[in-house]
């Protein structure tokens, strides 16, 4: 955590509320709960009200918000769904809060090259209820039922990203409006382009910073021909990470591998009514054709074997399938219930696969000798794993203790040739460690920025420093 | 092609030789055959010359190498190995090229990882050949034996983007010298990372215009158990491209699904003495398991069947497939060859996959109908296609004619939704088409530009306007 205090703010005129109120009417709001509602995502941070909100309907739209902020040099804090996780939606300095939920349009569907165009607003449930006829399917799930252009400006990936990438890979094009309000479109529909930089992949993942992504064109897939899913607990963590990098390093398609320690474990199985064996645990999902998948559940379950697995539960039924990764994704709010009225500090790292087992188990060491309760699971195919610190944020030493592990934790996977943060971003949370993390880099990312934003109004104190 | 007249150029003044010769001695070369040979690359544009080459053999030496150039504020253009096609190492205000073709180290490999870094100046063959015995390749393979430093900087990929995708997803990180000077380190060997912005995707293809990419580190994949490759030729041509659609479609995880037309074939007999039948052909290779690319060659073959395929020819051996391979690479060679002492105006397109019939159809009209011969060949299951006008450049009316055909085709792709290039880049030779494909966003990349190279002396005149 990043001790975040009072920040100068720049204040919301009369005339600048006329202005919007002329724009949007109703849809522009001051009230104490549209604004509380705004200032906090789904961990622990502090919230921070934005001083009001508006509700775009389209691109046109937010670009003429901007240009009222940007004429009275208001902070804009874009908002999808509310379920970021280092802060991402906080109104540090103030400002005008863009929610964007409201853009829910698909605009465009080619099945025939497997791609669509949508609304920022767009959830990936929505879209892939949408397409339910079709036979493609949007693989990207963060877990969270989270806005595409949220999705996109934090660069999520989730479950199946070590098959499918993560929306660094699966977005093709944007629309983006910048701090002055001028309309861009970036990339496009074509699979590779070698034209210009790629201005895409640097909206992507850029947290609100450099501009508001009101439309996304995406990569659709197949609904594969065969899909199975499976549990298989294992006698220690050691063999379940082997396993999993044993897997990778054969080049085996798998489309899903999550692990969940056994405190996790525990957790599952109390919130979600489960009696799966109290240990460290893999889940497995398969895609391909029938033979595909078959071969690979062969071969997957012959390096669990050798590796102390000790039964593979297969869940073939789509509605079995989906009970289990329902309680997969539950695994946040499974972690909370194990102390009523706690809350949830999550964080992620990520490094090379090779070194995953050592920065797990020497994480679990230091989570075993302190005194705080923290399941851990994790996206491990790409190296990627979470925990969640369980904590009460009005204990001044549970907060710390959270803060110690946090940063040896990042510091250890930093040491290991890894990443501060596989998926949940930076924010404010983890600017520190993109600092230790970028090096010079870090200078160059402000730059950036202060090209982009010369008036620093685009979600100002996140991400970078400037 | 864009006229391109002599630029104002900056002198390389006596003091400025004293600074790189105190630096690098025999290394630092005004010589006139030296020059030439760093100002024309291996397509039809007009040769530029630096004043001087700087020949580095690290990151460190590039370093001092641009402070000098900063200094001076003298233009400054990265060499690798001088094959690329849109006169993107053509010194347009003159300046000094830095030559990287020396820094040729393989810095690390990790075989666990499936990740390796290397020096700028290694070439992909280099790298497959120092990997031979590690059971691991890397795929991206733009034809000419490029250096991975120039492939990074040009966004490269060729014949099996299909499968493993482009530079743009290959390279998990960089080490950049910027036009002051400074070394930045990008991204990292984690498998994804939500940490700040993606500058390895902003510098991956930006043609050396906002810093010079001195080491490159990439994924590495595991040389499939099976490979296949066989030759079928069409009907039609629209037979052969309905096929790559629908294979494509049907998430067929073909590694090589290459188009060449009539024309091209009875290029390939004659250069490489073979005996393919004279029609449009498609040329494939299947990676996998045994049983999963005997799955994948029959659904192929059966989709093939269906468009007026007439036989496979299948190559299992190494050796032969080696061979059919090499003649597809060869293939401009072997265009250039249809005309002793005619030169090759090489240049492509990417269109949405549905788009690509339509978009070939139309662009061979065009040419059935000028007095130009054209050979076309593509990776057509990402969309990209390729022509070589064979010309005489010193013919005005003929490259008059190129210039039109080439104009039409461009704006046939952009029309559809598709990009003024798939693979070749921008160079000064297509900077007009980014700006109409770009639009708004070109202006945004000006910007870019600006912020990253105040004093434009990285590759001025490449990409960007200024």
């Amino acid at each position: 955590m990043t001790a975040v205090q009072a920040q100068p703010r720049v204040a919301l005129t009369d005339e600048a509320k006329a202005e919007f109120k002329a724009l949007l009417g109703e849809r522009f709001s001051t009230s104490g709960a549209v604004r509380e509602h705004h200032g906090k995502d789904e961990s622990y941070h502090t919230p921070f009200p934005p001083d009001g909100v508006a509700f775009a309907t389209s691109t046109a739209e937010v670009s003429a918000i901007v240009k009222i902020c940007a004429k009275h040099k208001l902070p804009i804090i874009p908002f999808g769904t509310g379920t970021s996780l280092e802060g991402g939606i906080a109104a540090l300095h103030g400002g005008v809060c863009i929610d964007v939920s409201g853009m829910k349009e698909i605009l465009r569907l080619s099945p025939e090259d497997l791609d669509v165009t949508v609304q920022a607003g767009v959830t990936r449930k929505q879209l892939n209820e949408y397409l339910r006829d079709t036979g493609l399917f949007f693989p990207i799930d963060p877990g969270a039922d989270a806005s595409l252009g949220g999705m996109a400006s934090t660069r999520a990936s989730g479950t199946n990203a070590v098959r499918y990438g993560t929306m660094r890979e699966n977005v093709l094009g944007l629309t983006v409006v910048l701090p002055d309000g001028r309309v861009i479109k970036t990339g496009g529909r074509a699979r590779k382009s070698a034209a210009g930089y790629d201005l895409t992949r640097l909206f992507v993942g850029s947290e609100g910073t450099l501009g508001i992504i009101t439309e996304v064109t995406l990569r659709l897939y197949g609904i594969p021909e065969a899909v199975s899913a499976a549990v298989c607990p294992f006698k220690d963590i050691r063999g379940a990470v082997d396993t999993v990098i044993q897997t990778i390093q054969s080049g085996i398609p798998v489309a899903r591998i999550e692990l969940l320690d056994e405190v996790q474990m525990d957790a599952v199985n109390k919130y979600s009514k489960l009696d799966y064996a109290v240990a460290p645990t893999l889940f497995f999902e398969f895609h391909g054709t029938q033979r595909g998948v078959e071969e690979q559940a062969e071969m997957v379950a012959a390096i669990a074997a050798e590796n102390g697995g000790t039964e593979f539960a297969w869940a073939t039924r789509p509605e079995d399938r989906s009970k289990l990764w329902q309680a997969r994704h539950d695994g946040y709010y499974a972690a909370l219930a194990l102390r009523p009225g706690a809350k949830g500090w999550p964080t992620d790292v990520c490094v090379p696969i090779s070194r995953l087992a050592d920065c797990i188990l020497e994480t679990k060491r230091d989570i075993a000798q302190s005194s705080l309760l923290a399941p851990l699971v994790g996206h491990v195919g790409d190296g990627n794993f979470h925990l969640v610190y369980v904590i009460d944020p009005d204990k001044p030493e549970e907060m710390a203790e959270a803060k110690r592990l946090n940063d040896r934790m990042v510091a250890r996977a930093l040491a290991m040739g890894g990443t501060c943060t596989g998926e949940h971003g930076i924010g404010y949370g983890k600017m520190e460690f993109l600092e230790q993390e970028a090096g010079e880099a870090f200078a160059v990312m402000g730059d950036l920025k202060r090209a982009f934003d010369p008036d620093n109004i685009m979600n100002p104190g996140k991400v970078v420093r400037v």
